[in-house]
């Protein structure tokens, strides 16, 4: 039962996300949402958009990704997208996080999680583009719902926007274009996003 | 884009179960948990415990269950698993949910999505019996991790547990046998569990 044990272990550990709060707003902006939420969400969406992935994704690859993508936050702390500063330092403060967290499973298990967060760091495979493209889109569909709280809160601009999705299209070409049309371009014209350059459609 | 924004339609709309809270604690007791961050924890469990289940299972197919499970909650509200009246009008009330939630999705993800959540209340394969020991096991761990507050709070007795459980070693045997070891037998020992009958270990 020793394995057991230690699986057990980390079930109880990564509870702690669900106390990591993101600058994100639920849609109805009662509240900002917490990383167990977000990483449920993210997967539900994989399940749903998995047709507009640019390449033929391994869904569950993507789906183990997207659970296990922000539980080094336990220790590190969220980051916002746009902090400067957090963004220094995120690298170091997420690699020791990783380094705890992962190896309270049996080595097997902490190996091929581990294995997982760093290709999702790396971004270099067609699952880790995709499972990207969600983690940038979901915070993106919450912010127009809840009337651009978190935006007008940070004084967000479009070329910080811009420079965050940079890669968002080699996930989902798709998806990345329906997101500026409906979550980006409604939320420039009403100023919630400060509009330091121009939005090019497709 | 008219597929796409029903999805996304869908997308938005779940993401008020993040404001269904249930009955458990966090592991800190700090607070009660809600159905997104128990349906995130579960579909972790799902990829770390896999290689306990009773039969060989379809993984993939077990996270989507458990992502989608209570998601009927939306409009039913999270019945607790020891209310007597509330369970008398529980099915009545999700299978109304179910018919508006899920066809918000364009028909063939509404149909996709439907037979699943159908699948895990009949719990007749062997991925719902999975799915159900983990949606009974994870409420345990974190009633243990947090001093047994919920079960306290309910009164609950050792014969509703063992009654709401009669199923869980189908799913599986082995983490039910840990369950009872670890979670079960010390909060009878404390007293946190009303002992009104005896707990047979394996």
């Amino acid at each position: 039962m020793d394995r057991l044990k230690k699986q057990f272990d980390f079930i109880r550990e990564v509870d702690g996300v669900k106390q990591i709060f993101r600058q994100t707003y639920l849609h109805d902006a009662s509240r900002k949402e917490n990383d167990a939420e977000h990483s449920w969400h993210l997967a539900l969406m994989a399940v749903l958009l998995k047709e507009y992935a640019s390449s033929d994704i391994d869904l569950l690859h993507v789906i183990i990704m997207v659970l296990i993508h922000d539980v080094v936050e336990l220790d590190a702390g969220d980051t916002y997208a746009y902090d400067t500063i957090g963004n220094a330092t995120k690298r170091e403060r997420e690699l020791a996080a990783a380094d705890r967290i992962f190896n309270i499973l049996p080595e097997d298990q902490a190996r091929y999680l581990r294995n997982i967060w760093d290709e999702f760091e790396e971004e270099s495979t067609k699952e880790a583009q995709f499972a990207h493209a969600l983690d940038n889109i979901q915070p993106m569909m919450l912010n127009d719902a809840s009337g651009a709280k978190a935006w007008r809160e940070h004084d967000v601009k479009l070329s910080q926007i811009l420079n965050r999705n940079k890669n968002t299209a080699n996930g989902s070409a798709q998806i990345w274009s329906y997101a500026k049309k409906n979550f980006i371009e409604p939320n420039l014209r009403e100023g919630s996003i400060k509009e330091d350059c121009i939005l090019k459609m497709d």
